[in-house]
């Protein structure tokens, strides 16, 4: 799974019928630090996460393992809500 | 899922029969301003989208997951146009 | 999927059973003007492709997804062979 | 399958009800000689591996193939602690 | 499938059960000449290479498709030994 933070959301009326009434969200990968990284992609909420919050995204197959996101065409769903974290290096 | 701009199609007669019927579009990845970057790969059009238009692309297993694509060898899928993006930075 | 250029035959006697009867091309992805990048990787021919040509290449578990491929340890699959491409930029 | 160091555990109190129990774990890969690189990610421990420990992590569907992690929204499993490298070059 | 040199094992005493009996091999990746590239990973052998053997290696959950290594947590297997390659550019 990779840290990312929520910047914002995708609209789209015309979908594949497994994507209504998902959340489209924005995602940018972050350094340990929270820092963004420059690229971005879109991820399925499925946490009720808003925008601004730091999260933790699954990808793959393993992205359809949630009750909201299974047997849909989905390949990145947001399954955490990140409340902090321990690092020792 | 990525972002990504249609700009284009593939014409092949000799396919796998799964194949058939598909629509195979030529994307560009694209930036949150849809400025397109310099790599492609083909997606099937599960949506009807036309080239030009903005769409969102899933990737892997999970693009077998809608009616057109299932248990076909395709690893890439439209599944839906972009109508526009909300994004907080 | 990804366009790629058929470029060699890998020959192999001691492989898994699956593989037994099947063809395993080198390929090399290419541009939109079928010129070759410098990458390789191998790919079961499900089409009848020779080398030379310009093909379709489906990876992951989608590229089981031909009678040929079916539940074998291959992991990319050429499953069309290029007539042209139309691209508007 | 990668070879990487366990740095450190995400704390996470909102997520997926298939992810209540697992230990989130922060790693980074390494080179042969257990040098770290930069990037990082996160991985679901199902060997009991702590901070600082040499891990080897499988990624994707096969994340999924432990007892604690099957039909897991989880694209990265901690699945075993390597205890020695014997390296030929 | 990607070409790839075997150069060491792993050994891991306290591993996922679906591991044991499994051989772990450290491979790294090479071009057509069979010159190594500078990355590695880790790779269950299914055909029994030996160490300095140029083998070809399939990942993901086409990596499961051999008798040894079904629904284990395993994403690259060896699955074939490479006898010579013909290329013609």
């Amino acid at each position: 799974m990779i840290l990312a933070k929520v910047i914002g959301t995708v609209w789209a009326t015309q979908k594949d019928d497994g994507l209504v009434g998902t959340k489209l969200q924005i995602v940018r990968p972050v350094e340990l630090d929270y820092k963004e990284k420059t690229n971005f992609f879109v991820a399925v909420d499925a946490v009720g996460a808003g925008v601004g919050e730091i999260v933790l995204i699954c990808q793959g197959s393993s992205a359809r393992q949630t009750e909201l996101t299974e047997n849909k065409a989905i390949d990145a769903t947001i399954m955490a809500i990140v409340d902090k974290l321990d690092v020792i290096e």
